[in-house]
């Protein structure tokens, strides 16, 4: 390796990914950020927007002017709206700089899907097909290579980590999987509304865009990547009353009969060298208070002999294996560094 | 009908629904409060157990002495674990009193599945058989008529109105059935554990019980009365950091390709005379914070054309529609009250 | 009295105090609410703003017409923001119709203090001579005879009812007086900004408004009025992660050594007759959960020997005796109602 | 300094102090945890007790044998309830080891105070002269040379720190000292109890023990240090429906007129080279969530005009700063590493 340190540029910080980027850098032994953009703070600290960093930096945000950060930084996070980030993926990666863009606009292979999801063209086709999606449990190999990373949506992340083996194993009837799951607020970002308004969110819990929501195709493509065929899925996501975590559980009827003991040693194995998917003993279900602010992914197994339907549920923070933690562990990887520096940190509890 | 009032006692009133009873039955008409029990807390108010019921009671709690209580009430409320419940439930019948008994008891009419779920044998298998299941949008008739009543576990209500109209009418697959819940932390009783401590709770999430939870039996019977056929179901229950309020979202294969206002049709057609039951309008979809505290079940649905799957989401506060409100309601069913007494209250909200 | 029923509009609507009053007033036996207002969602039905009021109404919203509106409503309440609610309380009462005012624009007595606080001039200086601040347990004969009534703030309510008897018998050092106050978020009102986005106010506590927040001058006027000369406080308010509730924690040095049995025995007499304040046992303090969704106000005092000093410790939902509880208990009086009519309701606990 | 790393034994691992030691330490670049102990759950992995450890140590936990533990560890931590930490801080000591004690056992330099606050008597009065008090801030030469030192409790932290510039430097009218703190749920331990079951904290909120509770001496020895002379306040802590945090609201009247400005320079001054003391820019004023999972604590000032009176406000996590980051932070002293070693880390938001 002939990098021993990076300069990171963040753009777009003043979100919940941005700000969580940052606090997981601050502890990487071998990255420093160095730029940070807002728009509307451009020119104040990033500690008047994200308080809790104060003591830490000084830096101050800037306007997003790509040649002006491409100076200052080998290694950009994109963590910006999407459509926005198509075009400073291009910048940036015209600049000759590496990506890791935490937005969707990346991540679809297919650009006509974007469209239909997005309902905005992809501006940069050529560049899409270039860009690698970053779940390295899946394409380890290829994000070592890449300039331009899709880092995965945050429910697709424990969707797709929940079904990987099953899939990939042919045991699962593609058919009958659907996915239902849990997210805290944070996964909604930072703008105000009256959706996410304290008291309209505490003592709630409800569905929404049942159906129909974004992340979607992501996950379709790629469990018909682990399948070697298309899969349609049932996907629904519910709004949880806390800051962090989701929790996905995922059904899937078992093409033959399977007992939890055998479903749970494929799960073993599928993950036994994965450094961020810890497969819970037999028996044992996640929850996402022990992953709260770690780059985990907690899985638990079982075989329903009533129904002879796998349930699998995992657990992760939607700030971190479900965005920013990833797009660390992508940088890694990318990098040439060791996949778990920055991330070997415990979640909080309680 | 001959009665105007009629006294009540709340056999085992410590626990959280025999406080939610007294909290509703203060403002029922025809209804008041002569008894409540109480082992722990014999001699002692009711408000040394509940201080939110204080400057509107004087009520001491007493033992459970079945004749004692009679001389006292004409209608017996029993907030009691299983297997207690049992044996109070054959005394006060004895003494020739009405009972609602919000245990599950006497839910399940067959005495060996019972035994299977509950891991105990049934005392009196003849009391059972003459047990009605309390849910009025199913069983009106027979509950008016019922002098023990088998009021309906929380999942359970939430499961089944959700399903109901789709499994009467026989359009759904029968063998598809996928019920994930989501409950508040009430629903598990005012027993303190770790489990249920609240920095163990708060922030955290996850799904418990999978494919073994007691309520499971409870639902496959009324759904399998519905369907007039067997049925099995997959059921996931999870606990959600919030007081009240259960969301079942509720999968199944439609038989036959059905859009979306054709089910809304259907559902509201059902329910159309329903006064608890309030099918939402087309494309919205149930939030609990809207039923907190009421009696109401709010059922919102969507039928996906990309899976030709049903997906129902139906909300009810766990404490009322779903154990204390729905025990009111069948009270004034047994005593040819108007249906709505009591229970006239809207949510709380925020 | 020769009046039975009262028809209601409540003006304002669609904020939380508007929705809080329709709660409220369905329960009430003598009030019918049969004219709503809000500009933003004039021509829809109130239940699109507030779907937990659902199945109880199908009132629809209209835009603020004082003369139209006087044809409809005999009795109004002002759930607007201050300023707004000076002109609309001036219309109807140039209509003749009895109006609460849930803003502060009439609570002030002194219109140059408004002035100061509130930094906008007072229009009506000479209505606002004839206004009665809406206490009851301070003012209830004034108040019944009040044509024009101004509803006190949620944290002067608290405060007051805390230090009132300390005050009134002249037992408090009145230049020591401290004030640390606590509330729920649904404080705030329902317009979304980032102070109040969920996962910014969750798992968050801070204190805000140090020594300027606007209510000072209210609890001043009130506890000057009792003392019988000028008071000054300190009053620091806090934001606490919940929906509704203000627990107060209020601090003077005692004139002389006095026991907690003497102090407690001085607030129950002086709450004797109160039906809304329960002086709690001896050794007892409040918990705003008791008081949820309820009109009560819940006390429990300490006199400390250590350092001579009372501290007194309050409960109320805020948005109850905190706001349209107490405008409902204050339209009673004013209507020669029972003081209890559609407030005899248990606080919703857990 | 020779030494250049060290091994650790967290004795009492179970409760939430010891759980956050081992999460703290993971990133500890000179510390190594190499003991941990519970009686209860000896034989047993630390990671069932703690599955947000899981995939970061295998370390079994074993019954409290301080000998045994001697042998594995340089250096031990005592997470133990008070009293019993007495004995095994004598222990360790016996055995040469430096040791922080997280108990209140060393804490109150007078043992007839401990006597009379925690109704046992001291054991150890030889020892207890030998403890230290470890608050860097006061303390940090003596912690530098301590062998045993007495880790502050979590209110006096956030108390001590927020008053320690206006009592050193006489500014305070030391009578009038009000300290009103509110703590997170964290604070009160892990052992389950109807206190803190989760549906009566959350949406409740109350002050305890007030005047009464067991931090007021360690508060006041700290002060009367700095003040010269002895110390009497008023204490009431507050429980908040939160995980984690302290935010203390401190209140004295200021000896002579003094100005926000010229309070907020002498706090400036006074922390000016404090790792890990913020005091925040003039007219802002601290929030838990900004600390939480940090060392930090934060603070604010405010001198009111009005009154004459100083309120502070300061904001910890109990769990960190409050505990066992600080303990982090005197082990740091102690052994002649960098204080800040392994609390580099920013807090965790949202």
């Amino acid at each position: 390796m002939g990098i021993d340190k990076v300069n990171i540029a963040i753009v777009g910080s003043s979100g919940y990914t941005g700000g969580e980027l940052y606090r997981l850098l601050i502890n990487h032994p071998r990255a420093t950020v160095t730029a940070v953009t807002s728009e509307k703070s451009a020119g104040k600290p990033i500690t008047s927007i994200f308080p809790h960093l104060s003591g830490l930096t000084d830096l101050v945000c800037e306007p997003l002017d790509a040649s002006a950060i491409a100076k200052k930084a080998d290694f950009v996070f994109l963590a910006l709206p999407h459509v926005t980030a198509q075009e400073a993926a291009f910048q940036f990666h015209q600049l000759g700089k590496k990506v890791v863009d935490l937005s969707a606009d990346y991540r679809l292979a297919d650009p006509t899907v974007y469209e239909t999801w997005y309902e905005h063209c992809h501006q940069y086709p050529e560049l899409l097909k270039s860009a690698v999606y970053g779940l390295p449990e899946l394409h380890r190999e290829k994000i070592k290579k890449a300039s331009l990373l899709a880092n995965p949506g945050c429910y697709p992340t424990s969707a797709i980590l929940a079904l990987a083996p099953l899939v990939k194993k042919g045991l699962a009837d593609i058919a009958s999987i659907i996915i239902d799951s849990k997210s805290g607020v944070s996964g909604a970002g930072r703008s105000p509304s009256l959706v996410y308004h304290y008291p309209e969110v505490n003592e709630g819990l409800m569905a929404y865009k049942i159906g129909t929501h974004r992340h979607t195709p992501e996950i379709e493509q790629e469990l018909a990547g682990l399948a070697g065929t298309p899969v349609t899925i049932s996907f629904t996501p519910h709004l949880i009353p806390m800051n962090r975590g989701i929790l996905t559980t995922a059904y899937a009827m078992l093409g033959s009969p399977t007992d939890t003991g055998r479903l749970h040693a494929l799960y073993q194995e599928f993950y036994q060298n994965e450094p961020f998917v810890r497969v819970l003993a037999l028996g044992q279900f996640p929850n996402v208070r022990n992953v709260r602010g770690s780059n985990f992914c907690d899985i638990g197994v079982y075989a329903d002999p009533r129904t002879n339907r796998a349930v699998v549920v995992s657990a992760i923070d939607n700030l971190v294996k479900g965005a920013s933690g990833q797009a660390i562990q992508n940088m890694n990887l990318m990098m040439g560094f060791d996949e778990r520096d920055g991330l070997k940190v415990a979640g909080m509890f309680p």
